[in-house]
């Protein structure tokens, strides 16, 4: 193999997408499985696109109205029982506190002493000790509606973990409202999914669809679960965030009531919605590529790296006083709304080293300086969403002032291609035989297809090809109605079939 | 009683000080008892305090180098016993994971299942599993300094609890390093120790002393403890953030080593930091008076809140107008480099409730808007750091053009007055005698005594009068020797001591 042809990555996603997947986070410094079962160490290159993420998603929270907080993060087991289908849906995988010391046995070893009489639970989700704040917060009408937030670790006992994909605990906000009408939180719970979907868009430069999930996939004690989906490089689908419409389910366990303006005493009605470190999972899947990390320039936390090079010692003053003044000019140009994150990259590598560490990293721009871009006040320049090959030298004039334009057309470009990639593997089904054959024989892909509602053919589907309904799309539009491909019996509207995470 | 001398908040703090602290707490909408023993729901006006004291510091650590990261919220009990010190320190309260489900028995309540192996403790504090990771990430003397921090939650399975200043789960930073050489190592551990200082003075207006802890207050593994300590209005001492020079102990425990740039493989210097929600407590402590909390501007959640006081149904649209523009108008004024924050009041509440509930919550300035502003193009002022009766009123161009000022004034005057408040209960004691009577009749303070570093001594004294030794203060002088004034042994020099939170 000669070098030209060698990517950075080992195996590449068309010889083995997982590994490929696991070698990525690796390779870009995201991530790393912990000693502790099911739990990932959030390096710094993943820890800040953590951050980037939540500055954005809490401003947009805080403005629309949501305040945060901070709950438990233990709950108390009878709060659980609250709500029945809550139980089946969480007790099941959760860790459960039962001491609260450690003592020293006679082998010498520390074993759990002081036995609580009454165990507790790390959080998988925040709904029931919540509604027990809201059922004393909450009084008149005039507390309503009550918009809360909170940035926390929760905690799933999962079984086969990933990182950022699935892991035990992870981080994520949740979002818990209270209303005083249907309307009002049904109202609540398709603006946050509006808000989630633009998001993706416009910051993960990941396309994602807005709908409904089916009552199986629905979330333990809601009356309806909304969510957006979207197609990974494998053309699987990846639930990416889910808004709950809770009805009154959880006013009547937690016993949330208000008294109405017209002096009547009512259950609220309430939401709640989520995205966690799952998003850094979709972020990688959607973009990256034989090389590495590719990273939306809107979430990066870096745009460009600056690469000195150089050859001998005497140039290196020179060298490093043009990356300097370069760098310090970068930092006065805008790229949404804030200064462009500029860094040098000193270490005491080679060139082809440091470029390539930096494009595993997926950093949008990389500009490297040798004594000729000095000499000709040049920058030699490669775009993350390009070739490696494909650098190109502009004057150092003409970089700096394309460079936010530069920017913003990767953060494009990257929604586009994943746009043209989403579109391409997308078929609309229209028979249970071809919907199979597509299914099994082929690499699947997002399969519009007409279904009954039923329960039962939903099951079978999933038993025979590990296909679930991923979402009943939101449309704009008034949806086309159809016979299902699988009963012949009425359908309101075509639902999206796929394989997924 | 009359309504003037009436306070906001009963009891006052002379009459009750731990109960005015709580009643404090509550009437500002901080925080709250939650139904988890020893935790508290943080509420929004409590968590935005916590997010701006966040958003400083977190700066200040980028700027300094540091790196966030984060790890597990589970440390396998093997990993406490790698460090002897650690485990006689962490062992004893600590929340453990001893199973991963929940079962329903046969009375029909879930009780824990699926015993663990090996059970998990919820971190205290992260040293030994990030000096796992440190092993693995640390090889070359290339890889120093080692700098990152997280933010996350921890537990400590506390007796007694109070909001914010005590709580078995806290919110807090943890900064972790690892350095080639003790001196390194060293300088790291001050340098935090003078960024937190620097950070009480200048944004919590609360006047702190640095210093060294003496063995019997050293965390759990260290070599040396540093930390800051500021005195309350009912003249304790509160610790309010801690640095640790941990030396090689947890090098060796966890086997963190490098190869030098000599070639020799050695262990490494490592450091740890950290500051938590108990600051909020300290702000509380510092400030606040009998009529509720007082907040130093630079932390407040608002500077301005505006109130309507709408006599007549006819006036509503003028004076709501006036407010909006004066709202927008100081919305584009600066104060501390951001924006000042301001929010219009249009609760259907009486003028004087309105008012007074932001007083109780510590809004640094509070403007009252009625015809009479309207019409004479006024405002009418109230600032939180002088007495309620005190309003006056301005023209609205003067109170624009000077706004940003006045809120310096107050973050200046709360520093001056809680540090004269320091000074004057801050004494030099040179006797045994005068030391007991002090603590024993007096209301206590600070006392600064020559001590000759016997733990006895301190014990005894701790014993006696429940006073500690709060630091051995770093001093920018030479310190004066002496002769401790309870054995008459040589003195290297005084020492501050104090009762305690």
């Amino acid at each position: 193999m000669t070098q030209k042809n060698k990517t950075a990555i080992t195996p590449t996603r068309a010889d083995d997408y997982p590994e490929w997947y696991q070698q990525v986070v690796k390779a870009a410094e995201l991530a790393e499985v912990s000693p502790v079962r099911g739990c990932m160490i959030i390096k710094p290159w993943g820890y800040a696109i953590w951050e980037n993420i939540q500055r954005v998603l809490d401003d947009q929270f805080k403005a629309t109205g949501h305040k945060n907080v901070y709950f438990p993060l233990l709950i108390p087991i009878s709060f659980l029982e609250k709500e029945a289908a809550h139980i089946e849906g969480f007790a099941k995988e959760c860790a459960v506190v039962t001491h609260h010391r450690l003592e020293t046995n006679a082998e010498g070893k520390l074993v759990p002493a002081g036995e609580l009489e009454n165990p507790y639970i790390i959080r998988p989700t925040s709904e029931t000790i919540i509604g027990e704040a809201f059922s004393r917060w909450i009084q008149s009408y005039r507390d309503l509606p009550m918009l809360v937030n909170q940035w926390a670790n929760v905690m799933r006992w999962e079984m086969r973990t990933r990182m950022f994909l699935r892991t035990s605990e992870f981080l994520w906000q949740e979002g818990h409202t209270a209303h005083a009408t249907a309307e009002d939180a049904q109202h609540e719970t398709l603006k946050i999914l509006d808000l989630y979907t633009r998001f993706a868009n416009d910051y993960l430069a990941m396309p994602a669809i807005k709908g409904e999930k089916t009552a199986s996939e629905r979330f333990p004690g809601a009356v309806s679960t909304y969510c957006i989906e979207a197609m990974m490089q494998d053309k699987k689908a990846l639930q990416a965030g889910t808004s709950h419409f809770l009805g009154q389910n959880f006013a009547r366990a937690c016993d949330i009531k208000f008294l109405s303006a017209e002096g009547k005493e009512e259950y609220v009605w309430t939401t709640s919605w989520g995205v966690t470190t799952r998003l850094i999972g979709g972020l990688i899947m959607t973009h990256s590529d034989d090389n590495g990390l590719v990273l939306p320039p809107k979430l990066a936390p870096l745009h460009v790296v600056i690469l000195p090079m150089v050859h001998k010692e005497e140039q290196r003053a020179d060298i490093m006083q043009y990356c300097t003044q370069l760098a310090d000019e970068l930092r006065h140009v805008q790229f949404d709304r804030k200064n462009i994150l500029v860094e040098i990259d000193q270490r005491e590598l080679t060139g082809g080293e440091k470029a390539w560490s930096w494009v595993k990293k997926g950093v949008p721009i990389r500009i490297e300086i040798g004594m000729k871009e000095v000499q000709n006040t040049t920058v030699f320049m490669g775009r993350r969403d390009k070739e490696y090959k494909d650098r190109i030298s502009q004057t150092r004039q003409e970089f700096l002032a394309t460079v936010a334009t530069q920017l913003s057309d990767i953060q494009n470009i990257l929604l586009a291609r994943a746009t043209k990639f989403r579109q391409d593997n997308t078929v609309e089904i229209n028979s249970k035989d071809e919907f199979y054959d597509y299914f099994k024989n082929g690499d699947g892909g997002f399969a519009y297809s007409h279904w009954n509602g039923s329960a039962e053919i939903e099951a079978q589907v999933k038993q025979d090809l590990n296909v679930t309904i991923r979402c009943i799309p939101k449309l704009d539009t008034v949806p086309e109605t159809g016979k299902c491909i699988f009963s012949n019996e009425a359908s309101k509207q075509r639902v999206i079939f796929a394989k997924a995470y």
